[in-house]
């Protein structure tokens, strides 16, 4: 039995993972952000030996204990490096878990990474060596497992997926450049064009959908619309797969996966989004459509993929 | 000992390398692309024997024998699935080889890939475990180092970092998409800039210097008439270096190596390229300047790289 914490702004969510990679086990512990990042780790620390005595094991008879965690980990140290959603820097996360739980072996990743590599264990691309995960958020966020283990760059800090510039001098981005695939491809960036496209076509579907509020525009509306026909609407799906399209290819590309997996809101679209993904991938990647294109899936685990990838990050 | 090929359309370049990746011996033959698969291949494995009986060797006496050759690679059967310069496809050349060579130790990488393990092994990132070298040639190759092997993708035909699209829409690239780093970063683009710039400016000096005719522009001209402060040439290697610098940053971003080699013809300007490159590619990765952006160097070993990359291509 392992345990695989995916570590968030809100909360800690912990799960006892079997070999068969079932959770059999969860404890939800809000994230105090409030306190020392010391007291934080203890309270995770104390749900660790709560999930496991509810299941009848000892810390130290768990095979391993995982951490997914946002921000930029150091896995040589086992530290949280930095991360933006706790203002934790240099956080020695594993060596304040070990004080308290003793020698249980243990690893930490990047939240996403560990997404990724859940899927992979037991998700959408269940038996893949090769994957890549995108996650439609607030962001793009994403993880490459390359022969079944987390890619996890050359130095701290690598693959910011959603990072790599399509359109140059294009739209602002987050991290300061501009044009980056975040910025088109995000759920943001879906809201962005849907908001734009719903103020400049008063006829739109769209308009109606939202109860005339154009800030209610969710992520969800621009497909319903397009569905329904609306021009507007149909216009802006378009323009959004063609530009996550066109970002799915370059990691084609550049990785050749076997499979490509998406998660995060947009997402949930599910074939919906990646039949016509997949068509304009195949005619996109290098090779063209002769070559071996990875099928574009979504994520199936939702928020479990975290903590089952999170529970197989030991010894991988 | 080891025997290095470097496989192209002209010349298969053999080089006979010893333990501290010196090419202690060299034997040039001729492609030829007007026999079939199987003879060109048998002319090979007669050079391997002349080069070794040249330094008192046997062919069974040799660690190993790889293989850098154009198009695409698979590593699993020793074969070329496929090259656009020999008009080969599915041609099993370890296999041909073993045939008349016996049981040496054998190995295939693409070339690009070859090269940019020789520059680790012996070259400019010597010692780094995580590189990547992009050749600015007629088109942009390249090649990926993680920890220290040959990233080869997860299915046959990975790593075409040149076909990683950084202006959607732009333009027209070899491979049929739009907007690849290719179609603005490797010569052939610099080379394209530089004419449009010349004929639009009577006045630039890049007009003098190629004798008023533009098919007579080099790589070289762009960046001599901007150390000689012309506008138009200022421009043209402005230009030329932004969009370069932003296909950097993306790999930089995805892949966080120790080093970026640059190779191939645009790279004979050196610091010239690499500083400001340095600069603005500094201003752009995920992270900031205080990131740890990989310095980005010139290729020292030159052609040499692809052979003594072939060489160590055994047992790695």
């Amino acid at each position: 039995m392992r345990i695989g914490i995916d570590l968030g702004g809100m909360s800690a969510k912990l799960g006892l993972v079997n070999e068969q990679n079932e959770i059999v086990g969860k404890l939800v512990i809000p994230t105090r952000l409030d306190v020392p990042a010391r007291e934080m780790v203890l309270d995770m620390a104390r749900a660790v030996k709560t999930l496991s005595a509810e299941h009848g094991l000892k810390p130290e008879e768990l095979e391993g204990i995982g951490i997914g965690s946002p921000g930029t980990v150091d896995q040589k140290t086992g530290s949280i490096l930095y991360s933006n959603n706790f203002s934790w820097e240099d956080v020695p996360i594993l060596d304040i878990l070990r004080e308290d739980l003793g020698p249980v072996p243990m690893d930490i990743a990047n939240d996403a990474d560990a997404a990724a590599l859940g899927e992979v264990c037991a998700g959408a691309a269940k038996g893949a060596q090769n994957a890549i995960l995108l996650t439609l958020g607030t962001g793009v966020g994403g993880g490459v497992i390359l022969d079944g283990r987390i890619f996890r760059g050359g130095v701290a800090g690598g693959c910011e997926l959603g990072h790599m510039v399509i359109v140059e001098g294009g739209e602002l981005c987050t991290c300061g450049r501009r044009g980056c695939l975040e910025s088109y491809a995000s759920a943001s960036a879906l809201l962005r064009m849907a908001r734009k496209a719903a103020a400049e076509h008063p006829e739109s579907v769209m308009n109606t959908m939202c109860g005339g509020d154009l800030e209610k525009i969710n992520g969800k509306i621009p497909f319903d619309a397009a569905a329904a026909g609306d021009a507007a609407g149909c216009q802006v799906v378009e323009e959004y797969e063609n530009h996550l399209a066109a970002g799915i290819a370059n990691l084609i590309n550049i990785f050749r996966p076997e499979m490509v997996i998406l998660g995060g809101g947009v997402a949930a679209q599910k074939e919906n989004l990646t039949a016509p993904l997949q068509e304009k991938v195949a005619g996109m990647c290098f090779g063209g459509r002769h070559g071996k294109i990875a099928p574009i899936v979504t994520s199936c685990l939702g928020n479990d993929a975290g903590i089952i990838g999170a529970a197989n990050l030991v010894g991988r």
